[in-house]
């Protein structure tokens, strides 16, 4: 059964590392894929769900980063979930085109031979 | 396309972050469901590729933890992919019981209101 937060009590829930960042899954929301895993900032939260477009925080370029604002892959967001302890952000996503930036439509293109 | 690696090749490629660990997400490998986000240092990754069984690092216990040695909640993986940039692991897996220690099926159970 899932809980649903309004937004400031969402954002409450969010424990924030040393480093003000919180590690987050992006999943395609139809296919149930797994994308990617990036982190956010207070503030990119709040824009990723002020705007429904997912915004993370670059930690190479330290900056704001608006997932396609130069690709064009965009991530529309279906749902935003937390982990139990507050320290995981999940989003559900429609991603337009591929959400690597290798070219390929997960970053998650290589596997352990077992 | 998926590309397969050798199991010293898949081990080279993670980029444990200055703490020794790399952040690892468990999926469930029939529903496609994200179960839960925790973390490996290469002794738990080592485990886990030898012995089929999702071990982790736990940052709280600062020990390595066999999810389910407890609970008897167990993960049996079915695959191990990393990605692009080799900072983040993901395992498919087939859960025993609950993944959550709250009991729920998943930790991500929580969702903002939007």
């Amino acid at each position: 059964m899932i809980e649903k937060l309004p937004t400031p009590a969402f954002i409450g829930k969010v424990k924030f590392d040393a480093n003000g960042l919180v590690t987050t899954v992006a999943q395609d929301a139809t296919s149930g894929e797994v994308l990617m895993v990036a982190w956010m900032n207070e503030e990119s939260l709040r824009l990723t769900l002020q705007t429904g477009q997912a915004t993370y925080w670059s930690r190479s370029r330290q900056s704001l980063w608006r997932k396609g604002e130069t690709s064009g892959h965009t991530q529309q967001i279906s749902e935003i979930l937390i982990d139990c302890d507050g320290d995981t952000l999940l989003l559900k996503v429609r991603q337009t085109g591929p959400a690597c930036h290798t070219g390929a439509p997960t970053c998650f293109f290589q596997k352990a031979d077992i």
